[in-house]
């Protein structure tokens, strides 16, 4: 990294690679180089390996969009599934987080974006039509809709509201306010904002 | 992510693979598993390919130690570097740090660790004779010790400096002190002490 043109190739060239990724800057990106060549080769074998098979070695499912080995994934072929909710989702990481809370039996779908018209994401980058397709032939009773509670994922929602409304079921919206185990004090004006406007009655 | 064992093996292998990393925990590794997913196949074949070839490309400088395409590296052929000094680093990422200051012409020796002797890493493990036998070639007239100012970084100095008494030179510490541009009020205690015992006169 210190090195004149000859020297640098293969190390320079992983940490501009490395610096493509999510969240890595040039500093990340030589931390991780270094430690790989720290670690044992077959690690960066495996490692190297596991990436270039990545793509043929990974499907969305047909069904729910979601990230699986075989299609229809697992959740989409389990029949202990409620058939009556379909769960619509940004990116395949909130399938996993909702999955984690134990909380949800039913079906889902993965938008894999959100509407981002200043990023010239409109509505016609979502898949609307397999979505409707998919309430469809579940027969739902409920879309919940679960984007994130951001500008963006609160647009495609409010989008979605319209564009889903003969779907056959009633549309939900997954609840904004204080996270759990929070105090007040910390939280920002629109979250605090939101929290009372959710206000449920106790009694 | 989340499916059964039949779904999960390239995402799960590459995730588990990812986790070993230094930095990176199981959301930040499935993040940057579904960044590769999203972007086109051809960076995840380069990126796999660099970490596959990395060992073999990169080998450390016979003379100073650091990593290089090709030994001696660029900083230990230069003629125009200062051959009567000589700066100690624990890691490569030290030799970049220290090049981007732009105050520094004299010459390398990258330990690759330090001693920590609750992880069982004593002096044994740092190459010391390697270490004396630079120091003559240059026939040194400093040695810098730049190890990081934590509790290992400093007991490898305090080591250094027993170990190193007849290398030819005197041995000097990088100062210890404020950061630049940064505040009194938010100095911790440590270095506050340090700030106050390096003071220099002005007058």
């Amino acid at each position: 990294m210190s090195d004149g043109a000859e020297d640098i190739d293969a190390l320079a060239e992983l940490g501009q690679l490395l610096t493509r990724l999510p969240g890595i800057g040039p500093r990340s990106a030589a931390r991780l180089s270094h430690y790989v060549l720290e670690t044992e080769p077959s690690y960066a074998g495996a490692l190297g390996q596991a990436l270039s098979q990545l793509h043929t070695q990974v499907q969305r499912c047909s069904l729910c969009r979601n990230y699986c080995a075989r299609s229809p994934c697992r959740i989409c072929r389990d029949p202990r599934r409620c058939r009556s909710q379909l769960c619509v989702v940004a990116r395949p990481a909130a399938v996993d987080a909702i999955e984690r809370s134990g909380t949800y039996r039913g079906h889902y779908f993965v938008l894999h974006g959100l509407l981002s018209p200043l990023d010239g994401r409109g509505p016609d980058t979502l898949p609307l039509s397999a979505l409707l397709e998919r309430c469809r032939e579940l027969e739902v009773e409920e879309v919940i809709l679960a984007t994130p509670l951001s500008v963006e994922g609160e647009a495609t929602a409010l989008w979605l509201t319209e564009a889903l409304s003969d779907c056959g079921g009633r549309l939900t919206r997954i609840a904004s306010g204080l996270p759990h185990g929070s105090d007040l004090e910390f939280a920002d004006q629109w979250t605090m904002s939101r929290a009372l406007e959710g206000r449920r009655r106790l009694d």
